[in-house]
């Protein structure tokens, strides 16, 4: 058993009782501090910057030097499979991510090969085994995936489209060939995820950003059931601790119940969500990450600290609750600003704790 | 009272037996239609179009003429109100609404004034009456609104923001700026909604396509509170029938309770909520408006008669659900397909009325 000196955020995943409650944000390695643009200035582009070992170790470290996060999060796009499967990642100046080369038939899916990390991935388990070291067991550190029908968005659609015409068109009119694309996902996802483990990751997220477009039926059927495949084939342990698995659905609020019979050992929660009602839905069944709007940031520090102080009283007293936004931090946001945020979580969280 | 033709829409919003279950689509009169383009390019551009009385009245019907649909909705737009209070309505192309004076201070708030429709927006109660005249009594007319908090987020950004950067900035470091300008708005929007029924509308909605991005909190302090009092404020009889009102948070599945409990007869859903959670979770308190999501449009006839199906089979048998998509139909639907989908409707909904 790894002797980590914080292992706050790995107790409160398993519900066991903690002294405050752990905070970290999505994206925290990113564009609103100066030092992460000076290093994605020196690296070039977003791709070569997660693609360069020593660079991507250091961004994920730099939130950390700032702030007394309880975790940190392996620096990494969720599009690297994709990208290994050969469809040309790149990213447009101020227009996300796009592909060169769109799946558009049968073919394109039938052609897809499963990724395997070792072969096609090496510089994301390089990046964990780095970062590992880095950390020096200071806190434990989280990898993570996009979930199989985020990726199938972006393989379809060729980048960001907000109205998923065309992913949705597959899902209505070719459910079998988005199932197969899926089912080829999952097992790229599976395999990823447990080469992070294997390499030193101590905890997994998958990210599903676009499961929350789908209709219920859908989200079951083309996310859920996928997520839960990933989650069935996953190391869930190493180094003698559980490796828990966090499931975030944006705008997954109304599937609380399902998400929580996903084999999950948390869900992430969006600010939609009213975390009291949240934690009465899943018994205590699983865990609850969230859930601040990260546009609070932008407030006063005594409106930010006035809403930390609301979303712990929601929650309540008790294990089970890790801090953290309801979607990534924006690039706008003062660094200060999220001083006095993280300071918030851990100042006003302990009369929460026995 | 009025010798409506088909008032199966009012009946199914009251929660009294029909013999089918009514259909209407959000955005009917709209860009899908060729017949709608060619009277566009006639007006000229799309606020023209919202000005002019007989456009207005034609556009609305013209769905009309194609489809048996059960109930007829006010060409509009949702942005009217501010136009009216002086911003200065102007639409992009391709870029969606914009003002040309946003708000940006205390002052600027102070000096809106609340609208009265019959001196500031006269086209569109005339529009109203026009159009009741035309429909001689087939099928009811819906009149409608932006909620207060959907109007503001334009009047703030100055447009579309999928961030909701300002109007978010407003909401946590001025809110009580926010809240003059929402009581403005929602005394604006209750006196606009009384004068269309007073000119014919038969049913109103009050559309709260952003109310879906607040957190759960925000959502009833700045977006709800609002609409229960537009609600409390409304004429709810004419003709010596009572006149409905619908209330559709987009992304608000989560707080249907609150929805249920805001004094509305009807609450829209969007695809991402399931009907039949949905109807045990108001429990017959209301009736429920919805929602087949609208990409299904895209998809092949058997599929849409399908989606018809499941979803009317989730609702179960009875009185209470008005069949709608969960949003606007987009510009790219074949108008057939709209042909196919309100016939499934017609044709499979009889088997779950008594």
């Amino acid at each position: 058993m790894s002797d980590l000196k914080n292992d706050t955020f790995l107790r409160a995943l398993a519900r066991q009782p903690v002294e405050y409650t752990p905070v970290w944000m999505m994206r925290q390695a990113g564009r609103y501090l100066p030092e992460y643009r000076a290093t994605r200035a020196k690296a070039g582009d977003f791709l070569s910057l997660c693609k360069n070992t020593e660079l991507a170790c250091e961004v994920t470290l730099q939130p950390l030097r700032r702030y007394a996060l309880d975790a940190a999060i392996l620096f990494s796009d969720i599009l690297t499979i994709p990208d290994a499967m050969g469809l040309g990642l790149y990213f447009a100046e101020g227009e996300g991510p796009k592909f060169r080369k769109p799946l558009k038939t049968d073919a394109d899916v039938d052609r897809l090969a499963v990724t395997e990390t070792s072969r096609d991935l090496p510089y994301v388990t390089d990046a964990v085994s780095l970062i590992r070291r880095e950390l020096n067991n200071s806190v434990p550190l989280i990898g993570f995936s996009g979930s199989p029908w985020t990726l199938a968005t972006y393989m379809i659609e060729g980048g960001s489209n907000r109205d998923f015409t065309l992913s949705k068109l597959w899902l209505y009119n070719h459910p079998e060939r988005l199932h197969r694309l899926l089912d080829k996902l999952a097992l790229s996802v599976t395999e990823y995820l447990n080469a992070q483990i294997a390499a030193g990751a101590q905890a997994v997220q998958i990210f599903d950003t676009w499961g929350g477009v789908l209709s219920d039926q859908a989200y079951r059927h083309f996310s859920l059931r996928y997520m839960e495949k990933i989650i069935a084939g996953l190391t869930r342990e190493a180094d003698g601790r559980p490796v828990p698995v966090i499931l975030f659905t944006k705008g997954g609020g109304q599937w609380l119940e399902d998400i929580a019979a996903s084999g999950c050992d948390a869900a992430g929660l969006d600010w939609t969500t009213d975390i009291a009602r949240a934690r009465a839905r899943v018994g205590g069944r699983i865990a609850l990450q969230g859930n601040m709007d990260p546009a609070v940031l932008r407030a006063a520090p005594e409106v930010v600290e006035a809403e930390v102080e609301r979303i712990l009283s929601l929650f309540g007293r008790g294990a089970g609750h890790i801090f953290n936004l309801g979607h990534g931090i924006t690039p706008d946001i003062n660094p200060d600003t999220v001083a006095c945020f993280i300071d918030a979580v851990h100042r006003l969280s302990p009369s929460f704790h026995p």
